[in-house]
């Protein structure tokens, strides 16, 4: 039996497109309505053909649903939650999958009183964005969390937990605070590092940008990478994920710090140290099947 | 006709024994003799079948060579020119793969007194290290950066870009300390960057190892590739290139301190406005043939 019978998807870009057909591929007959803010995205999808219907707004899109999922940035969560309230039938759960956990179960929670508001964090995607950007196999072999609520309805939890691992993912349940702690490591610090260096690297007056860019394969491509993704969404991340990012670039600068000291005075050994201790992660992660072990990952 | 008849390379790491590799395909009839301090290396390239011939030392590999190319850390270079500098023909060029050039540039001119040493650098490289990582293409659609010192014989600086031109790179000709600066910031910050977050993340006491490795593929594992690198050269590389380094680390902290008050003051204008431009960069690398334009590298 399917956990879900009747989805609604709000939101359609690289998560929320990936997810239609990711729930297309895995669960043909699950009925599936979908709806975005943009005039042009809509009719975008409804081109590409991944849902069963389009709806013009996103109140009109989760009439009759049993599962409602937002795809949209943390920051848009309160305006689409009053939105939907209004036409949620009795019993739907409402989830989204957003980067940051404790400020969206809080304020759709808020939103939506009475509801089985069931937070999730899909942790997977790439620098691109748009319908046209997702695939059905996003999911695959990746990790998502679930931070259900105190006092959250377990069958429901195990129901979306079910959904999710019929998209190929697994699952791992979580408090939200401590997702946030987690991702701010994982996703939140490297994004921010990533945005930094390539904004550094592009206001300097002695190596020009076309410097930077040409001999880009000694490094510094692979932060562009990461430094390419959703400018909007990556803004609500670090506004709504605040004190667990600022605890961590502390940290961060901290070490870098000492690391600067280390190349000021030559210490040789402290770098050599480092640098061996970092290999260890790396190997981990393949071993995990978090990356592939190819090198230069393949390129 | 060939650039170079006999090579010798002094090295056989990863850059070493891929450039065994690709001479051999490139330009099949040279006579090439390598050699490596360890042993078990010399043994292991013998076996792999890549050079013509394994001298037991760095002297005996260079005799008769008319091109020799040292592939070892930056801070071994001034004894292996101790070592081949009584065994060198006339006329011999001496150039190296180094990512620093100004201090290999002094190092070797002072030990090579009357040879021509023209220190060069590929930009090109990947996460793993020793002989069996090399292969043939590694340098194909890269850049070589010669650095010729003032005074370098024209016809030799030519007949070196020949012999990079034959193994697929495009090279370009720079001063040493521009290269140094340029390189600073294409390489050698993001690799202390990147080894200085995987250090951080591995030290914290609320999120443990595990978890960051589980969900790493929210950003996290493309810092721990270039983190994975020979620690040893690296070192080499922070100790050789200092005062660009820390000029740059300074600008880059500089940067991250701003991002985190925006953050902190919520901000939010200007972190897009930031997020935004850094995904034209991106754009041009791609553009420029540097980096993939496959969704999250194509993994």
């Amino acid at each position: 039996m399917l956990p879900f019978a009747r989805v609604a998807i709000i939101g359609m870009g690289l998560i929320g497109s990936s997810l239609a057909r990711a729930v297309r591929e895995a669960m043909p007959t699950v009925q599936l309505t979908v709806s975005d803010a943009s005039a042009a995205v809509r009719e975008r999808v409804a081109e590409l053909g991944i849902a069963d219907d389009v709806a013009d707004n996103a109140g009109a899109a989760v009439v009759d649903a049993d599962l409602v999922i937002l795809c949209v940035p943390v920051g848009a969560m309160a305006e689409v939650a009053a939105e939907i309230g209004p036409e949620l039938a009795p019993d739907t759960v409402v989830s989204d999958v957003g980067s940051v956990k404790e400020s969206v179960a809080r304020v759709l929670g808020a939103a939506l009183p009475g509801v089985h508001v069931i937070p999730a964090h899909p942790v997977a995607g790439t620098e691109k964005s748009g319908p046209d950007a997702g695939f059905s196999s996003l999911f695959k072999g990746r990790w998502c969390i679930i931070t259900p609520p105190p006092r959250a309805d377990e069958v429901m939890v195990e129901r979306l937990s079910e959904f999710w691992r019929r998209l190929g993912s697994k699952v791992d349940l979580m408090d939200a605070p401590h997702h946030d702690r987690v991702l701010a490591v994982t996703s939140h610090l490297p994004h921010l590092i990533a945005y930094s260096i390539v904004g550094t690297a592009s206001d300097l007056e002695e190596v020009t940008k076309s410097e930077v860019i040409k001999y880009s394969a000694g490094g510094f491509r692979d932060f562009t990478r990461i430094a390419a993704s959703d400018p909007v969404m990556w803004r609500d991340v670090f506004l709504n994920n605040r004190e667990a990012v600022l605890e961590l670039l502390g940290r961060f600068t901290e070490d870098l710090v000492a690391l600067q000291r280390a190349i000021r005075w030559s210490d040789g050994d402290a770098l050599e140290s480092l640098f061996t201790r970092t290999r260890a992660i790396r190997r981990s992660i393949i071993d995990e099947g978090q990356d592939t072990e190819k090198p230069d990952f393949g390129r």
